[in-house]
């Protein structure tokens, strides 16, 4: 199959992704680029696929032809790219998790892919959204997260309820705060099933959801500044899996 | 003193440090926004002010007023920006530190600034760029770092001679590299004083510049994936700084 057309009515059907409404109505969104459409196909996920017509199809699933303006028209985050992949949004199993963190309102879609990025690396098994994050199948979000997307559940939720849950079923839950009475990081006693909150860049976590946790951390600094959001959950992260006990 | 036209002489020629030879050429570079205006005045950079005319100028500074069309000429980062500052770039001093990075060859401009942001944060005391690193007053550099770059002095110089005059001085000097023979981050023994080696986004750091240093360290990941190279120097300099010994 090969489509040269832009008025084509799949590729029309498909422009929708680009935006928040269309990913949540078709239950659809688009990767870019060879490693995430690899990613894709591996975890079985990929439904469509979208190939420049002078680059040969390098993936075992069959591709639709497209001319170089089709495959612009697709894409939104490289530019000139050669091959465009629509996803389906995977279900994620319900079951608990021992290692999970919470994001509250992270608005910045780079801040939001890198932390997924990170958090797959530092042992991190699942990842609840305030109903106000950024959406996860953001094309810049997909893009930051380099593929952990579909190593890593993500779910939005009720943040309250969720942390409420998971502390009765004994999960030690801890707040990043700058405030006074917040431990240093390398101070915190890690027990070996944890969730750890972060907060919104501007604002930090909100008031009522810090107080159902059970402990607030700060990061030690040299100079009193700000972390961006990123940086400081791969530090908590990194620190909660792998500092000396 | 107003400027209404974008055609204006010195519009024009600020227009100019828009790019590196500009910025070169002139010694100057331009911060966007009130914080990083607010930074530059309290480090003396601070060389000319414009302000949108509809905006109170909140500095004791004086502004020269502009319409939107002029702020817009002179903007790259912030849409329909109120503020911009012409700053002069700074004169530091040749004094050997204690607590040093080494960026080699890094690329993207988001990078190099949350990095510089977050070395101020950590207690690094000086930024050692190899030559072909992305020039520090990239506007999207300067963006990110929030203006720490106001607070840390950054060098452009030749990494070899700089490593090896450095450790002359008893300075331990690590790599970070994904070898096998890397100890990992948590097992090093931290001496006082320091310098942390980072390497290009995609190909990390040129083997010869691996091979002068004293030690090479990796993190340690529970999936073998590769960290975001700010990510994986922020963890660096935090646990240098902070981890238990």
């Amino acid at each position: 199959m090969r489509i040269e057309s832009v008025q084509n009515k799949k590729i029309k059907e498909f422009v929708k992704l680009h935006t928040k409404k269309g990913r949540d109505e078709k239950n659809l969104f688009i990767v870019e680029g060879h490693h995430l459409i690899q990613e894709a196909l591996q975890s079985s996920c990929l439904k469509e696929l979208f190939i420049l017509e002078t680059v040969q199809n390098p993936f075992s699933f069959p591709a639709i032809e497209c001319t170089q303006s089709v495959i612009n028209k697709l894409s939104s985050q490289i530019s000139n790219a050669k091959m465009i992949g629509v996803c389906e949004k995977q279900k994620n199993s319900e079951k608990k998790k021992k290692k999970v963190i919470f994001l509250d309102e992270i608005q910045d879609p780079g801040n939001m892919g890198t932390i997924i990025r990170t958090a797959h690396s530092f042992g991190i098994e699942a990842i609840y959204c305030s109903k106000n994050c950024v959406d996860v199948y953001n094309p810049k979000t997909i893009q930051a997260s380099q593929g952990a997307l579909f190593h890593i559940p993500v779910y939005y939720c009720d943040l309250y309820q969720m942390v409420s849950s998971y502390r009765k079923d004994n999960m030690k839950i801890f707040a990043t705060a700058l405030h006074q009475k917040s431990i240093f990081l390398q101070d915190v006693s890690i027990p070996d099933c944890y969730g750890i909150v972060f907060g919104n860049e501007g604002s930090g976590i909100h008031q009522e959801l810090i107080e159902q946790c059970d402990e607030c951390i700060k990061i030690e600094m040299a100079t009193f500044e700000s972390l961006n959001v990123a940086i400081a959950a791969s530090i908590c992260m990194y620190t909660f899996q792998y500092q000396k006990r």
